[in-house]
């Protein structure tokens, strides 16, 4: 039976939400057993839902509407800010509805309130899309990691700052110019200063201290400090000193209390939070029985936050018509392709005695199956014996690289089958 | 009500959930609202479970039993190998009981035998410690991604592999040496065929890939190629090129089929998963609507596999009552520390006039409030401008170092607020 779906707003995250529902419909029902459709869009400027094919779908200007709307069993509220999206949830599970949010800020303010509503009228609250965008960290902590005592998580939870942070250390810009480019790119928001003074951060930073220590944070308390002092000279002499700076949630568990902060942070360069360049997220979490794990990737974006939204829409539809997952679902039969079907780049590894024309002569026969080089290592002769040559190919098939590999295996100068590695593709 | 839980098989893995269901009891029922009892435990080796404080458990070297006890709602089968885990499974679920299992070789061989069983018994059968170990992979794909469509996994699963692979990389060894080593650290079984042909990686491919395209797949379609014939050279010519040597699990969603295959592959240095080192798993995940996503961590041992088999557990148990999760659960409150209670190294950057004793009369300050110097970077004199003087600090508490900075900044030749920035600290 169809789960009627309505998103409130119908902005970047919104609009991928939409977009997403309307799109994926077949790809969910085959994968999460449940039926999706999107049957009420809310948003006070219809005008911008011109672009979406949304035949069979109410579209109003008034939220109220929708949330009374009886064919929506599940409110999408992606407005974002305190009000009136803080009225728009407490009516909705009033009213039965399950509501997913994306809206970090109002989560941070108002979350005990926004649970107690939730728990009271037996419906769900889902908020994946409020932290780290499209990597799906609330899930992870809560179900993944629910046997574990987490002792600590180490965030970077606010892209535009670590694209900022990412230009001082990569281009050599001051603070100004790399927000410029942020800004130019769309990573930004005008104006910037919820990024860029870590009130972004901090509101993710308080939802993840509830949830992953079970218990009532008060926003006022975190430490929060933004990355507007930091300058070209102090990404310098961290990267001299061996640390990249990065904009981090703090969250550690102490006996005395808790420690949850945000403020710019030198990160050694072999952590894997060292490594997590422009606009990307990541969080690096600590558990007593896990250990360490780390969840990397886009932490905003249309797309990447509209699959989250819809991801908690699945679930509550599969709470809904209490769908036992199976363990796997087996739809119509697909065929592994041959090996001899893949197309990649080579490295090859071959041992050769050292005459004159051996590489003219391999490099003849790769040429007639139509593989070409696209780099080459040849190592100075030594007393005679067999010498490694390394050659890197273009792309080229798996099949008519073999034939080629076996007649210069043939070859009266080659001493070892040749070593062919494939090179990673995405 | 307390849900029972029965495991089979005590080994590295058995105990360390076995562990975790006895010392972790209180932090399940806060974080998850389930009470889990371990009632029943099955092993043909009752000796080895003397380490267990097992008072109140039902013991016995008979898995039939433990199937058969009314007071077992959920089985952990986590002994390994094709047969008797396969029976063992079948006839739980055929006896209306839900499991858990860790068995990446019994899913990889016999997955849509078990699937049916499941289904057609209505129980659960949950598998996400055969992938990964600690990693939350199998949730992830499942249910964090369940709007995208799949495009592309690339996987590093083995960590014997990936530990050896680093040995020679960074350590120069030949392969035999670095399986030595991984052998002597308990990474590699013995014998180490399943791990370094490349087996158990396969394996692993053929869940995820059944997984995230929801095909049957034929274990023996998979191309399997593993690390042995790796040589330091090879290692050190890919380093020159510009890539590290890794074995991934490489799917691909293609037009005329799957592509599904286990190999050593060049991975461009740049690349998340280049910098997956030592014995650690990662999981490269592409897909249309949330991008790029990586997950990491331990992807083995008793502990972290534990993680997994016990949080498939929680998840069952919350399906059995019907349990709705409250979006946070707030158990007692407890107060964030104030920053000035949080200790760090820090960086120090100060901006002084360049005159005799400086220096000396900072580190006098700073001494004086307990706060140790680590390093120190000053720059050449520049025209009588203020230079800057960079410190880093040893371990100190915030409220310390901030009643210094404050007395260093009033001195006659400081010129801008000292810039004191947080070092990451695990």
């Amino acid at each position: 039976m169809p789960i009627g779906v309505g998103v409130i707003g119908a902005g970047i995250v919104g609009g991928g939400a939409i977009h997403t529902l309307l799109t994926h419909r077949d790809v969910i029902t085959t994968r999460s057993g449940v039926d999706l459709v999107l049957v009420h869009v809310a948003d006070l400027d219809t005008a911008r839902l011109a672009e979406f094919d949304l035949r069979g779908v109410t579209v109003s200007n008034d939220a109220a509407k929708l949330i009374q709307d009886p064919n929506v069993q599940i409110v999408c509220e992606l407005i974002g800010g305190l009000e009136p999206a803080r009225t728009f949830i407490l009516n909705a599970l009033k009213a039965g509805k399950h509501v997913v949010t994306a809206n970090k800020m109002l989560l941070a303010h108002h979350g005990p309130e926004l649970c107690r509503a939730a728990v009271d009228h037996r419906v769900e609250l889902r908020y994946e899309a409020s932290v780290a965008g499209g990597i799906p960290i609330i899930r992870s902590i809560r179900e993944g990691l629910s046997a574990d005592r987490i002792k600590a998580i180490y965030g970077i939870l606010n892209g535009t700052c670590n694209y900022i942070l990412s230009r001082m250390t990569e281009d050599g810009h001051e603070f100004d110019e790399a927000l410029r480019q942020a800004t130019a790119l769309g990573f930004a928001e005008t104006p910037p200063d919820l990024d860029i003074e870590g009130h972004d951060t901090a509101h993710k930073c308080q939802i993840l201290t509830s949830l992953c220590f079970s218990t009532e944070v008060d926003f006022d308390a975190l430490y929060i400090e933004g990355i507007t002092r930091i300058t070209h000279a102090d990404v310098a002499y961290a990267n001299d000193l061996g640390y990249a700076i990065k904009l981090l949630a703090i969250i550690q568990d102490q006996e005395d209390g808790i420690e949850a902060r945000v403020h710019p942070t030198l990160v050694p360069h072999g952590h894997q939070l060292a490594a997590v360049r422009n606009e990307f997220n990541a969080v690096y979490v600590e558990s007593d029985v896990a250990d360490a794990t780390l969840y990397y990737g886009r932490g905003a974006g249309r797309f990447p936050t509209a699959s989250a939204v819809v991801a908690d829409v699945i679930d509550v539809a599969r709470g809904i018509g209490a769908l036992p997952a199976p363990p796997f679902v087996y739809a119509k039969k697909r065929a592994v392709l041959d090996i001899g079907a893949v197309t990649s780049r080579y490295y090859l590894r071959l041992t050769t005695l050292d005459k004159p024309g051996v590489l003219g002569k391999v490099c003849t026969i790769l040429g007639n199956y139509g593989v070409s080089i696209a780099s080459c290592i040849q190592q100075e002769v030594r007393d005679g014996k067999p010498v490694p040559v390394v050659l890197m190919t273009h792309e080229t098939r798996e099949a008519e690289l073999r034939k080629a590999l076996a007649e210069i295996d043939q070859l009266e100068f080659t001493r070892e089958a040749t070593h062919a590695i494939r090179v990673l593709q995405e």
